[in-house]
């Protein structure tokens, strides 16, 4: 089966590492399938870029949908995950929605170990938008950029550790998900190092969208998820336009 | 004082119907700048559409926020309105929160009447976004377009009317939130006819912007709403490239 | 318009510095109009003295109804707000309420500074009773009475700052509130030293009854605030007896 | 034991049924101590009335505090409920919280069959303001006034088991709590026609003020119920006035 | 009237601890009907043993319940509680249940003092499980197992009372709840040292299982709680088989 | 790799429909290795016998974990999950968790069609015990016994499709889970006439057994579910009392 990663941001070497530690998650006879934002910023650092990248990922879908069998979305705030499932007839997996529900098999309350300050807020407002609030037994955030999370892994090796010890010690998760690119591998690495499981969201990611291409449940003919009818369409790319104009038909 | 009002669909027959809602709501000293979104589609209809329309939004108060005092951003589902405000230093309301949070000053629990089956998931969304499960008694949809809901205003004046009793009588609505374009001055049409308090949102909208320009609250320097540091940006138009880049200058 | 300032304590000097803070924020056609308890306690300091102030404010408010467009209850545990809403046809908003919902506006979670650590429990219900808590990022209370909080501001104003450091660092609030009496006047005096904006419940109050008033929705017929048929009345004022008797006359 | 009934209507028929309903709940050794309110309205019906309540209610359990060891609260929206346990040293249960907690005991989700369409809102907040709102399966409002269902027991009969019966079926509740002063007695001549506990709040209420009185915990000196320090009191009964002066002496 | 007092551990020794307790709070013709678990562990430490003492507390109800009025379940975590109260006919409480709702009966919200770090999150379920999450103002957990707790009182003393101050301090609770056996008993010994009420399991639970016997209110016959059509059984004791093949008839 | 299909009922043939299922949902590699509870009821139809299948599941568990890779619970109420969790350390998956999760990943609201109606609260429970509740869109109960709905599968057909309908026209749900053993197999015959993704907990539960598998997340050393010190047993079969003994060695 083949898996479209789809990176939100402009940066190829995120996408690259992104798609590195998929393909280390994935099945043998999957195919991964990375692709990068044309349009927008390079990292995204806050919600007016998150919002654009809503568009950019929906861009990359269109153009790449008819090649794969199901999506991870390769951005931490899963942007575009509900657009995406309403846009497509395939499996679409946001990459910390994956890590959560990942989470929540192997029971009790996670935590989430994040990266810039200024993201705090829109974590917790997607985990609430989940439904999974009763769930977050914690989150810290370590306060670097993005692209300081990003570049500098063994620079944040040590505030991860000290996160992780007290989301355990003070708040009592019993799992955690280290959120983000920066967390791609670095999850694995770091895991013989804390006392609970450590879970990254693109390793969780690939392998629910393994698994709910496997179920293949048919796209709902109801609802919102369900394709509704064509609609005149602007300024749009040429796959995207087909597909807003063509649902329904 | 002058207010942008922002319609992220490319209609502009929807555009003017919601201007001349918000001047009749205006102060006499407020002048309503309204704006029509340049891509995209013409009636937002479902949830890959909205994604678009941040992008659209975002690039229209790019584009006017220097020349305006407030945003009162026109599109049911509040698009954009959390990216827009962490990008411009002036007041943002969305028009759906605003009527709301009116509601929620006229006491009691609210009700809503949506158009498009479809849209019922969507809104009960963005009242779980904004924490106000608490207040919402209840929701009846009427389950015409919302392109036939804009046009088709005598045709859609019995099912609200029995949406709204409905609401009342068993589910214990004290307010009525009448959502999206379509209950733009229709509101105040059928108020001798419901029982409660019939709101639209631009009307709150107006009046909520003008308290807030009055407030005169500094913009955050801090959290997830304060300007961050500039990003490297690309394939976006001037003005918004030139607001991402400079942020923090 | 005119709107009434209720204080439902017994204290003038309270009065007096709540309707200085209402003039500077009412618009200049707008008269405030300061009312002040005629029985109960100095400064309400617990929960059976805010009970006893249910009745004063009452008392007040049937006494002035006539002759203004709209009320603010000036105490900080917005006593009274949901009886005198069922009791009078015009606006009456709590000036804790106004304060947090303008915070709803601006963005984010918001935090409480208060005063007397017994407090802190009353003006926790108070959120929940407005189905407001999952916006309520933190708390913190200054341990002094009220009466001191309100006597001596200089003395107060490191507490305060330092709470809402706290508040901002730890918890990630993205608004404050300065809640009551000695918040009027005070919040914008510390504005500049705050990163994020902080909000007294008086000044957003009048901003607040002012929209309402604009918006002129009619007062429901239906639900726990219409008026009902009238009842028989002992021992109580004679403009409060005949509001109660002629319910629904 | 004594325990004070406490009804703060102005209403003696009232207080009469509720002090039967008592002595055959209450142990042989316990007397029951009623007294009635001696202001504000007959039957309480809105908002406003039970605002003025909260102050007769004070003004009872202030004058008769000292001679008994518990008091219970014989309104259904159990007015002045925290306030009382705030002034006085014994414990203070209120009827409808008595039931609802005791049909917690009984197991699963409780329902309620109210009195007066205009209360429903107001008891749903109570529940709320109890946090139990996850043991509230679903509510019943048989819309005759309280004066109609306190006085019309046998023309209630059939909708009140009508609604037991609905709630049972649809709402799937396990126990029911027949609301309010004509639930006194009648609760026990309709068990054996309901399939689950019907509970009544005096009967309840009686059973759990003994059980806490027996139980003897010390009044907290700490928090928003501990005795705070005095106050300066106007225009309130000699006997109230002494307790909120003489608080913390 | 006769309670019976369940130990689902297998050890004697708290049986008798918890019965004394136990005797100390009943009223003087109350008889207290201890019992031990006759399979499982010793003291229950972990989710598999209190999954396994399920089945050994059914057992002993089964075997002891046509004797007895009532049933106290006398293990912190309230083993089988909703089992057993659709088994039998007769009221069943659990300890920590029955110290929650008494704390919630004395006003605000409680916290609890639990003993084993591996425990604090199923008390939390337990206080999830029961609707009470509103109510829950904190909980601290003193790290010693429930053997050093039950068997070493003098030595828990000191961070009982300092967990009591910090809950009392920072998290603001107003009554508090010492789970377990050995709260049983020591909680009336602290109490002069602690500024709320302290309560404990077993003293509650004996006050509420003897009101709910006063009660008298009849098993349901429909709903969860209903006793089921027969089932066929194996492999189970003679008491409970005849149970489970015996429901309905 | 091979998954251990635990049955907690002592009925054999139910074993059988639910190991054909798993058989179809798994991978070409993947071995099921399907048991029957030895002690208990034929077919769980309460809380009793819930209770009691919690002690049966742990025994079987305890019987076969070392010869296995993950565990998935075949029972619809998951019983014994998270005891199971913390005694073993390979994965293991509730049946209608597994389902509930993967709806989740689908996107929206899910609805559940249960049978049996005294098992509703049950259910809801379970939802709750999940922290899911914000994802429950309705419950629709068929009112058969479970015997009845596992033997007579043409007969629910048409109440199954009748509910499933309901669910969307009324509460919006956007995916189903028809629970229990009658679902294994069902879902997919029934899936064509269905508007929205029906699944079931079998098939989900595989797939994710097979998810978990892969991810190789270490048991937590840490927490509530980590390895707990050894204790002293009673009365248990030979492998459950050789695991609750040697914990920890």
């Amino acid at each position: 089966m083949r898996i479209l990663l789809v990176n939100g941001n402009t940066s190829d070497e995120v996408t690259q590492t992104l798609a590195r530690a998929a393909c280390d998650a994935a099945s043998p006879d999957t195919e991964i399938v990375p692709v990068t934002g044309t349009f927008g910023v390079r990292l995204i650092e806050n919600r007016a870029e998150a919002a654009i990248a809503e568009h950019a990922v929906l861009e990359l879908i269109a153009e790449h949908a008819e090649a794969v069998d199901g999506v991870l979305i390769g951005v931490s705030i899963d942007t575009a995950l509900r657009a995406a499932r309403g846009m497509v007839d395939i499996p679409v997996v946001g990459m910390t929605e994956a890590a959560m529900l990942t989470a929540c098999m192997l029971g009790g309350r996670f935590g989430l170990i994040t990266f810039s300050a200024s993201s705090t807020a829109p974590y917790r407002e997607l985990v609430e938008s989940y439904g999974l609030m009763d769930r977050l037994a914690g989150m810290r955030t370590i306060d670097v950029s993005f692209v300081e999370a990003f570049e500098g892994r063994d620079a944040i090796t040590a505030p991860i550790l000290a996160s992780a010890n007290a989301l355990i010690d003070e708040d009592g998760v019993e799992t955690l998900v280290l959120v983000g690119a920066a967390g791609a591998g670095l999850a694995a690495q770091l895991q013989s190092r804390v006392a609970v499981p450590l879970l990254d969201g693109i390793t969780c990611g690939v392998l629910l969208v393994e698994a709910l291409i496997k179920l293949g449940a048919p796209p709902p003919t109801r609802g919102s998820y369900a394709a509704p009818a064509g609609n005149q369409v602007t300024g749009l790319s040429e796959t995207l336009t087909k597909r807003l104009k063509e649902y329904g038909e």
